[in-house]
């Protein structure tokens, strides 16, 4: 049973992970605004930590939906389009800092590289650069092998600075992304619809799978002055060449506009499923991650 | 130096994964329709044999550009908008049976699953009905586990039967894939342009990140009446929020039309990118995987 006097967040763990990181902020966030109490619950999958919301077993799920390098986290859009009655109450923005965590204190020693493959993919041109005979070892999460890195020393992490004080792993090189501005979208899921912000999110399936079939929705946005900030396809996994998309509008539900855009927009669609408006946390620092 | 007697194919290894599996296909149907020799040859990283071909050290990469599951293969789509001067001859769409292997006979006895991210995401369901309490090893292909199998009685890997001849490791259950209808693209890429075949690819960069930015686009095509079979935003990695859109049309560059609509486009597009024109092979059965 949820208590109700403690705000239960679930999301992907385990602690010193940017998710992990991410629920830390959120839930700052709402002891500061709201003055409740929280209480933060680790789940080896998204899939998982959004269904502990939809089962009632946490209030918010904390999970990653895009990052700035990689793009979409495909299985956060999947499983929304899945599940029934989610909806975005937050979008937080967390600046991605990459670490090099390792017992050793020479970049010369090391000769092998763990970390999640998403990290990997962002840190990939350092890494030919700087230790481009290491062997490089894909892991569940960022932080699943530091354990193991006090006893060896030839290895290496990639992981963040937070990982590095909870692992007790030294940072061996700052700042190894290869771009410098890299960050994760994330967005806080609740059972509770919400209608105010300054953001809408929806998907769509369309009827036919026909040429003027996507111009039309877009058409409808554009006529009413709406921007969309971010358009994403997905596979329908029905067959291949079958699309979903999803949209991201500036625009919230409270607004005339927005219901009257979505009402047209039900005509010309197969599925539509709105999650909602949302405001936008960016308050996060660099020094966090 | 390339032979010129021979056409070398440069692909994902290692052996017996679905990449290696497509690099096959595609050689040998090179070997019927022109009856060239050919060579293959297996790089560690999609990039990697994408650079192959620009250095001229393959006349052709095979490379994943699109899952019916999982979506795009996103390091092949942003490689081919970093590298100058690469164009698509032909696509082929390989089926994919996912099968369990291992040296035990007892699935009860299977304690740790070796794969691929990918084929690990595209059996979640059967894994979590099957084996819920397994550990799920992340591994770079999927067959770089294999050798250990012999070895390690209570271990299984997911991939193709392929795999499991070359690796000599038994197939314990045939069809574990979630969706029954699970194929990939697969692209070959040359250096050398190609305008004839009944699909075209392009991908471009918008000037302004404005509401009706995208819309100019996809009406020019809609005006031209030229089917529009995929649409996938990438990040241009300049800042979160900006992307770069991928189309794919039903449309040839010998037509005249295309043309047209290309011209058009480029007036409103800030880099656009034509990968060529070219045809679908999709005589591969579902027992070659």
């Amino acid at each position: 049973m949820l208590s109700l006097l403690t705000t239960h967040i679930a999301h992907l763990g385990p602690e010193g992970t940017y998710s992990d990181i991410a629920a830390i902020a959120y839930t700052q966030w709402l002891q500061a605004e709201y003055g409740v109490a929280t209480n933060r619950q680790a789940f080896p999958s998204i899939q998982q930590a959004l269904q502990s919301t939809v089962d009632g077993l946490s209030h918010y799920s904390v999970v990653p939906v895009e990052n700035s390098i990689q793009g979409s986290v495909t299985v956060t859009l999947d499983t929304l389009w899945q599940l029934e009655k989610l909806y975005i109450h937050h979008a937080l923005i967390l600046p991605i800092a990459h670490r090099l965590l390792s017992a050793s204190t020479h970049l010369s020693h090391i000769q092998r590289v763990y970390s999640h493959p998403q990290a990997i993919a962002q840190c990939q041109q350092w890494l030919t650069q700087n230790l481009p005979t290491a062997e490089i070892v894909p892991t569940r999460s960022t932080t699943e092998a530091l354990s193991h890195l006090n006893q060896e020393k030839s290895s290496a992490g990639i992981a963040s600075s937070r990982a590095s004080q909870l692992y007790q792993i030294p940072i061996l090189v700052e700042a190894i992304n290869d771009h410098a501005d890299n960050c994760t979208k994330f967005v806080s899921i609740s059972l509770e619809p919400s209608t105010v912000g300054t953001r809408t999110s929806l998907a769509f399936s369309l009827p036919v799978n026909a040429p003027g079939a996507l111009l039309k929705p877009l058409q409808i946005f554009s006529t009413l002055n709406i921007n969309l900030s971010r358009i994403e396809s997905r596979p329908t996994k029905r067959s291949l060449g079958e699309y979903l998309f999803f949209l991201d509008l500036e625009a919230s539900l409270a607004d005339p506009q927005t219901q009257l855009a979505l009402d047209t927009l039900k005509a010309c669609t197969e599925t539509l499923k709105v999650f909602g408006s949302y405001s936008v946390i960016s308050a996060l620092s660099k020094a966090e991650s």
